[in-house]
């Protein structure tokens, strides 16, 4: 299939240099607040899908923070298919993520979807996140590699291995090296889930570049008791951290509630995620307390 | 399958309202300088995907209006899968259009990609292309929902019908009703093709919304021999209008080259839809000169 | 994509020769009954989904035949996806259907699913019918490459056009040409249609082999509204002939009743489709009563 | 989507039961030779693609035997593509699983293809494998449904969950209940492997059904060296087992040679899947020599 947007015209080549594994045998580490991404610790991410209101965030911060999360996930600006939906607290969904780190000392990774607010965001968040929707959304691109903050970039739902790391190097052109890679599941004829996580990717990924890869089980499947056993396939297949939504109250949450994990669950869930590290010779990422 | 972007939360709805057929029985008629699209008669839009030069612009111009084209396509801003392909020409390439426009008389339809290119694109266009990349671009959705443009809002190569009314309806809840929908194909297993042209959504799409819905066979197929079939195929299913790439020199294309027609065949092409059009009882849209 | 089976050996071709176009430039017209399948007549074949009983197959292929149907389909044998859905009548079905023939002069298409009994099929049937499911049940392909019946081979809803082709090779190498394509919908993502119908595929194998290419409209769409608007965008694509589920009551069928055509519907597409087939300079084969 | 082959007619239930956890909550173990599939411990099956000749045969059998196999895999018929490609050696190959078992003990599994085969298979082999295209050939799942032998059932590769959940319904439903499934890889838009292996697939079924699990990373990634990372994953995600292809001399092979695991790293891979299988409370099952 020619993958371009738009079929390559005469004389140009399209070979994404900076991403490749070539440049970098010896791999990446992104180091987001001392905690190294992409070593031989694999670093957990957890959170609810949006930001609702400050109770929410902090009880459901501390809880994946106890529960070893390294951390903390949370939307402000929320990408949702209807107009009518929760869109999410904006700025002050900002100054809640900032306050949670303050009080709970985890980092936070949280999503930017306008060109225009790259810098604000940039204000209170640890890490950029690209979303899925995003991934070939060229400015936005642009926009994050100028950035100084680490980027997440995370794959599209649609979007080939091959459109994947030449959006990565649409970020890496413009100066900014800090990028890690999530896998999050693909769209399939295959309607029992709601996305097909592509664990190919992982191996795959890793042996073409030098950037960490993670894994976001929670999309990848869409159903929460799918969560635990897709996390523990994550890490045997390699990936460098994965990224989960807990929300204490899954139940009453304003997006995702149905693939979020009890906090008690994710708890159990790390411990066997360490188990799992062992298993493959490397470790959890466990935060100085 | 779930298809919001976030699963819904709780006590949320997402009936598109606005884009159903239900809250206008009779249907749209976008009015483009006089053009009217999504009536009885068909209107065909053709030029290059990229403008490369004044020279490749104004030729193809003069090509597809004596073929029969009303308006005059052509991207000042592309999206590119590879950050080191041909990316537009900008600003220059929106004066080029401009200067099209005035030599020719014919309507322009370019692409925008970053909210804060909204406003000056507008300046130089008659219609806002968003790109199927851009579909679920919601903060450009809504900042071309605020314009009082026209806007062409392509399907995402991997956006289900229900998606992408939905998409549609962000720009609708913003005030902004003069939008033209245009099936281009949808990525799935086939490789013989750049992508599968839906046509099941033609008709679908009809029923469901009562906005003007066009055909791009161009990128629906990537193979310029497949392109005439599927133009007479999207009349025949009940399209409103075609979006055609010709270039004067398809070979020397900065891209899209190998599915771009030869001047020639377009205007063979427009005689054929002719009879097409009249055997499901419309007319093609001739412009008056 | 690798789109073998098994991926090619050491030393292995695969080009199949005898379905290409350059084999018989002039195109294959595969004669049943004196109805000429492939050349510049495009022939209409209609009836139930199942065979249910005699009442419904006699007054369905009456309708159908004053409508304009030159040959009468309908499944003996019913490939089912669960064993307690109806698997069709089996050889009472093909009595039927033989019955069928001799009243209303029509000729038969039906289903042959297991390699024992394509003996016995083609006693009673004049085109037998390998299903989508089968398309790549090769020992069923080499048994009808044996028998001296045309066969009607569907394409596969998950196989790509080079398999497709090649399966058609698997009939040719065995002796029988007498072969007619279908296309009847593929499967992806989308949700909103049954299938997504790949006209694409029209001009595609058209140019590819000397075979005809019919188009199913009703499995492409799976929709009864949706029918009239793909069937006419097929003849205009280029299809030499139509499969099309009509049934007396479609409201009582055993299967595929929703999308199922009524009498008087059909009858109203097949006068449409005289325009369509004029517009692209062909004409709809009328039997001879 | 509607996922029947024929949509439903009037008073049509399908609810496979018997292939329910519910039948039987405490699942199935398939008894092979005193092999226990299904149980806390992971079996793995290793073997070539293709049986080519004895000493290719038993030379790879003993290789995998040695490296930790229960049991040994081989085509002795071979779906393949093209019909001038190898089709397997049939009945000599059968023959050849035969002798390979009295000289090593180890347990056979090979595909059938063909309902007139069933029977003559069946006298050589200790597993009836039913391929990926013969998910749906519903007279070859009735047929093995009445024989004697357990059944690996592979899932189609376009097929969804809930079909294939019915396709074992089938054989289930003639009284055969020593089914094994196993997850193969479907067909996606993604190009850099051959298929996406579905590994959302494994805790889902073990979920709705009770029969075994296994998983075949060989075909699901269609690359050698993604193979361990993706057994290593298909132990973490809960599968029962592993159909891992392995040849003597991957370069010569007839078929599947770039998916085939050399000898030497397929013994790796088994110790470290002891590993994995330990990190998951279970074990991999051992032949007793």
């Amino acid at each position: 299939m020619i993958s371009d947007s738009c079929q390559l015209g005469v004389n140009e080549k399209k070979t994404p240099e900076l991403v490749s594994r070539n440049s970098k045998p010896e791999g990446t580490i992104v180091n987001v607040n001392g905690i190294p991404i992409g070593g031989n610790e694999i670093v957990v991410m957890a959170g609810p899908c949006a930001v609702e209101n400050f109770e929410q965030l902090i009880q459901t911060a501390r809880k994946v923070k106890s529960g070893g999360a390294a951390i903390l996930r949370g939307g402000a600006f929320k990408p949702r298919t209807s107009p009518y939906s929760f869109q999410g607290l904006g700025l002050e969904g900002l100054k809640m993520l900032e306050k949670a780190r303050k009080e709970t000392g985890l980092s936070i990774v949280t999503e930017v979807m306008d060109t225009r607010e790259v810098e604000s965001v940039s204000n209170y968040t640890d890490i950029l996140q690209v979303g899925s929707r995003n991934m070939q959304n060229f400015p936005l691109l642009k926009e994050v590699g100028i950035s100084n903050k680490p980027v997440l970039l995370k794959r599209g739902m649609m979007a080939t291995l091959d459109e994947y790391l030449h959006a990565a190097e649409y970020i890496l052109s413009q100066g900014n090296h800090a990028i890690i890679l999530c896998e999050r599941g693909i769209r399939t004829f295959e309607s029992a889930t709601r996305y097909t996580l592509d664990l190919n990717a992982i191996p795959f990924l890793k042996r073409q570049t030098h950037l960490p890869v993670l894994v976001d089980p929670s999309h990848g499947t869409g159903v929460r008791w799918l969560v635990p056993s897709m996390a523990k396939a994550a890490v045997a297949a390699g990936a460098d951290g994965l990224l989960i939504e807990v929300h204490y109250r899954p139940d009453e949450a304003l997006c995702d509630g149905s693939q979020s994990m009890f906090p008690e669950d994710f708890s159990t869930l790390v411990k066997d995620l360490h188990k799992m590290a062992e298993a493959v010779g490397r470790k959890i990422y466990t935060p100085k307390s």
